[in-house]
């Protein structure tokens, strides 16, 4: 037995479920479709009501069990209607089995739950063939099929695998916090590939574009390209020739994939496998910590939005505050940021320099533009023009004073006159931002923990990579 | 009579020689030439000496003068034995008349003396037929006598209202300091639209490419860009269908010119006539003064060599040691160099901090580039490395210490481990640089006032505009 072998058979041990385990959620998903359909027999223009997902096609992962159950509607029910019957319906069952629901957003509302340790997500789809696609969920019950008949017993343990190589990497999940790498997209690359060792040495040697086809829907790579643009990564799903199931993958989740493959290729070593808190405490010192600029802005939610929601709305804000930054006259090293999903949001920045310098390049037009007087005369008296004008190539280019140089300042001004393109949902929060310039000044353990790995710098799997 | 005629007299009193004047110039160039006929027959192949340039032309401003002297040689004569009978006989002619000769350089050797204030120039060039020309020199007479053929007595002062007025801007003389505007290139223009003010007035509407064909040696504009390439400025030579004689206005001085001819012809007034002495010393008050940063490179000249080769030397160091700079993370607003030709030499660069930051992004290859792994197991365990390996995009970064942060100490070590692009003939003199953050650490008067200019940033004719 190989040291691979060794080390996929011990990550097996903790990600696959035992006999017993699958069982116990065999028995609860049972459980809920029954009384989902209970329930459905009580509204119009529900069809079908089955189990998707994980539990479905038995490739969940250990510690993440996750019951899907669809409520399939007839295609002539109102999309309104549709989205308050699964409202009303996920509600009730959930409540009724002490479920504790919530609603929930992704393309559409949807209700979730939790019985003990599994996850309940309560969906509606229309009962549609293919391609005659009404809502985004129709064609899940058309993936669990298409799974379920690509894998056996075997290859649904290589999925697992692949699933807790990539969550402990860092890169599973389709949602907006991560963008990376949904459970669909996993099975289909063991199908495709044939194995978790497989994809790993393929994926090693991706060089973007990536084109995926397994079904043959289109003659060539190009033809792929054409039809779905240049992209990192296009798996063209086998149920609907015009979808590309990696869509939400973004550039960066792709490459850390690409390096984290890599790396597992060449130091095998079960740490890929291990949560990572169990692997960055041991290694958590700050290196530069005292010397390093940074700006978080830290912030506490008015109100409980759903995630996917509340992660959009902080990208957004994120990116906001960094053109802000950009165009103040910072350049931002990097940003991230973070929130608990309840309480609390938080945004970060590693600058040069907390403060701008004394004064900025400031350009003017060319000589031969008509506003070339104009921009001499509304200068040259003016008393932040510290020098120039003077000529650069055919432009005119003068030194003028920053008036306010430090960051926390710039930014409660820029939040205060509305001059950050920051999410709505979020801007009455935000006014009431913390502005800290060290991690010592976040009491939150959580946040704090976020900014330590955030100034560390380095994605899950290279964080526990020593060479 | 108008503001501006008014104006053009007032200027023309300062700038054009009086009758006396120009009798006692008349009288110093005939006894040059009849001193050089008559070395000149002691030296075989020697077939004329006449007098070029503005004396000849008579469109020399008062103040300005100087005598050209050339001696045409016959063809067959090899260029070495030209520049060395030119060498020879320029210091014989000049001692004898206890001219103070010296050797100059431009294109070739020459030799230059003055004779109370008047500048001699003894040159050689080839007598031949255009367009057969061998030396750089040889079209100077086709030159002259061009030009005397087409100004009159009144076209001829306005070519000295011109140039005096090109001096004032800062833009008059194509030598490697200046890169700016020949005095024949001034005739030309002159030639061209008629007088000082129709040039101006043309000028001031300039758009580059700027094409002046005044022999029509080309059918269209674009005939003239085709030959010469995109340029912002063209004047074809009417004696030299293949020359441009703009060729050394750099896209600066061309803009700065373009300018100050919109700024007079706005606001006409004596003062764009007025040498930048008179007006500097009434406005010089350093803006910012201590808050600015900047770094001034001071250093003594070994030895005398012609201006033009120096400043070539003192203009290529200072863009190496610009480059350097911002190879170190440096950015540079602006930078100047300056010598007062004999002993002093100094570059000056504005930056927006002394200090550069903790850290800086370090680049690495994309990740599915074969270096990848090479890239993190170097860096891994590097003390410098603050943050990261991360990824952006495809590719890997991380931040990196800088560990020398002062640009006194960054500029110091760069030229003793010759990592700085300086010219051969400045390396040895630099070396023993001395390196100032403040401009009151520098003794010489006139390396300060050149400072001071520096700091205000304004071309001539702009500073003393004010609206």
């Amino acid at each position: 037995m190989t040291k691979i072998d060794e080390i996929l058979r011990e990550a097996l041990k903790m990600y696959k479920p035992t006999p017993s385990e699958e069982e116990i959620l065999k028995r609860v998903s049972e459980k809920i479709v029954r009384e989902a359909i209970l329930e459905s027999s009580r509204y119009e223009g529900i069809l079908d009501v089955t189990l998707e997902g994980s539990a479905a096609k038995e490739t969940w992962v250990r510690g993440r069990e996750e019951v899907d159950i669809f409520i399939h509607f007839d295609p002539t029910v109102a999309l309104e209607t549709l989205e308050k019957t699964v409202i009303e319906l996920g509600f009730k069952v959930l409540r009724k089995l002490d479920g504790n629901p919530r609603l929930m957003y992704a393309d559409h509302p949807y209700v979730e739950g939790r019985l003990g340790n599994v996850i309940v997500n309560i969906v509606a789809c229309y009962k549609v063939n293919p391609p005659n696609w009404i809502s985004a969920t129709d064609r899940t019950p058309y993936h669990t099929k298409y799974v379920k008949e690509k894998l056996d017993q075997n290859a649904r343990d290589e999925v697992r695998l692949l699933k807790a190589f990539m969550m402990c990497c860092g890169v599973y999940g389709a949602e907006i916090k991560m963008r990376g790498f949904s459970g669909y997209l996993a099975e289909l690359l063991i199908i495709n590939y044939g194995g978790f060792m497989e994809t790993l040495r393929e994926a090693s040697n991706w060089i973007p574009p990536v084109v995926i086809d397994i079904e043959k829907h289109y003659k060539s790579k190009e033809e792929v390209l054409d039809v779905f643009g240049e992209r990192h990564l296009i798996v063209v799903d086998p149920v609907d020739r015009m979808r590309n199931v990696a869509s939400a993958v973004s550039e960066e989740k792709f490459s850390e994939f690409i390096l984290a493959s890599k790396l597992f290729s060449r130091s095998p070593s079960i740490s890929f496998f291990k949560p990572r808190e169990e692997i960055i405490s041991k290694t958590s010192t700050i290196r530069g910590n005292g010397e390093r600029c940074i700006v978080i802005v830290y912030f506490k939610l008015s109100s409980i939005k759903p995630p996917d929601v509340l992660w959009g709305e902080l990208k957004k804000t994120e990116n906001g505050l960094k053109k802000y930054l950009e165009s103040s006259g910072f350049t931002v090293y990097r940003s991230d940021s973070w929130t608990d999903e309840e309480n609390i949001c938080l945004i970060a920045f590693e600058l040069p320099s907390l403060t701008l310098p004394y004064v900025k390049i400031h350009q003017g037009p060319p000589v031969h533009n008509p506003n070339v007087l104009q921009f001499i005369d509304k200068w040259i008296k003016n008393e932040d023009r510290i020098a120039g004008p003077w000529i650069s190539g055919t432009r005119l280019y003068i030194l003028r004073r920053n008036n306010i140089r430090n960051v926390v300042e710039i930014i409660r001004k820029g939040l205060s006159e509305n001059r950050v393109a920051v999410s709505k949902g979020l801007a009455e929060d935000l006014r009431k931002a913390e502005i800290y310039t060290s991690i010592e000044e976040v009491g939150n353990t959580r946040a704090r923990k976020f900014l330590e790995l955030f100034l560390d710098g380095r994605p899950a799997f290279l964080d526990r990579y020593e060479g």
